[in-house]
């Protein structure tokens, strides 16, 4: 497995990403193959569909401006994150935990770096559809399979410092079922599935960065996944089904 | 960055792990560069390092007794656990949440997988000596600077799947500080640690499978990541720090 860093110049809202994308890859002498994966920063993606926010625009709601006060956040920033949002579950100082857009988000998603001073990013506005399209794209010009992941960064319970996770995706399986199969001595197999579709941005987060590196996207080759024709939505379990939520919930 | 599995014959309690996985790497024309980094999984290292345990030869004591009933968990299994973990913290049906060796770990990282029937295997005894031994006896073999992760696999809240987690490394440093650096407009940048050894480990995992494909090491060349000279503690956060824990204590 191989993957290729690919540099881009500043995304700007309106900008079209698959046209940056193949002008970026074009520059630094990469042509996709067949069963290729792009990897795309959710943030880069965000901002050419136009989803910055000027906060000076938002005028906070009573209940913002309440819970601003208790997590200690702008309350422009905290409107937003409302309006955003499935749903609060709560929080701690700086940060408020929601889930958005299906997916457990602290902050909603909303980025205050690579954005411009006194914007922030809000989260691509379906990253599902913005990976079908983008696959759709990419797979015109270049007349093979390609697959697209729109990747964030996320905390894991306990620990320092993020790694990769996917919001949507098209052309792969995000979550490999491997139920079937069996362990080295034949019996069944206690790990069940695999967060491939994860798994793959947290590799393309090495060579991404997450700073001034304009790195937004990464290629990967040779990846021993599953491909599928379409697009599957990244499935997520329920709180009772969840370790660290079941758990904590006594 | 390029990553390459390394297949091996199934790893018995007492082999030589650095010793087989030289032997594995001749044979797949593998030869390490400096700064090559080496991916391994936990249950083939605990399993080399003896770490397999014969359920029938623990005795469960009465805690144990209990809690395999609230927990529904093999009660010999439970007693393992127990003797294992730091802490339990709660769990679900089927599975305790632990702390074992500093790390959140469910039924304290004991694996049925890829053990003989009739058996459990344990974590490594101490995994970030493992790595540390392990990069020792490689560097003296190849005479260039290699860096080893010892991997595990692990959920994430809310999600399906599983991703990978570092449980010790040697040679690189597990979480990159990015505090200093500015975002592509200048300002200061909100995510400000980056889990690169988890990264790593998901990137191998990837390539690893979970089953049958004795699969076990992966090498990653050309990772653009920081290289040290030993080891570090893989760091962890506190309860109150952590946004999942800090969130459903209130």
């Amino acid at each position: 497995m191989q993957l290729f860093g690919i540099k881009t110049p500043l995304i700007k809202p309106g900008d079209d990403m698959a046209g940056v994308l193949i002008e970026s890859m074009k520059d630094a002498g990469i042509k996709p193959h067949n069963n290729d994966i792009i990897v795309l920063a959710e943030s880069a993606v965000a901002t050419a569909e136009g989803r910055v926010v000027r906060l000076e625009s938002i005028r906070p709601g009573k209940k913002a401006i309440e819970l601003s006060k208790l997590y200690e956040t702008d309350p422009r920033k905290m409107e937003l994150i409302i309006r955003e949002s499935d749903e609060l579950l709560g929080g701690i100082p700086g940060v408020v935990v929601t889930i958005t857009k299906g997916v457990l988000s602290p902050s909603a998603g909303i980025d205050n770096s690579n954005a411009p001073e006194g914007c922030v990013v809000l989260l691509p506005e379906n990253p599902r559809k913005s990976a079908i399209q983008l696959r759709e794209k990419l797979m015109a010009e270049y007349g093979c399979d390609v697959a697209v992941i729109i990747g964030d960064s996320r905390t894991q319970p306990l620990r320092l410092g993020c790694v990769g996770i996917a919001l949507g995706c098209a052309g792969i399986e995000p979550v490999e079922d491997v139920r079937g199969r069996k362990d080295l001595f034949g019996k069944p197999l206690m790990i069940t599935r695999r967060a491939t579709a994860d798994n793959l941005v947290s590799a393309a987060q090495i060579i991404m960065g997450e700073a001034d590196e304009s790195t937004p996207a990464v290629l990967i080759r040779d990846a021993p996944v599953r491909f599928i024709e379409g697009s599957e939505d990244i499935p997520t379990i329920s709180r009772e089904e969840c370790l660290y939520f079941g758990c904590f919930k006594k």
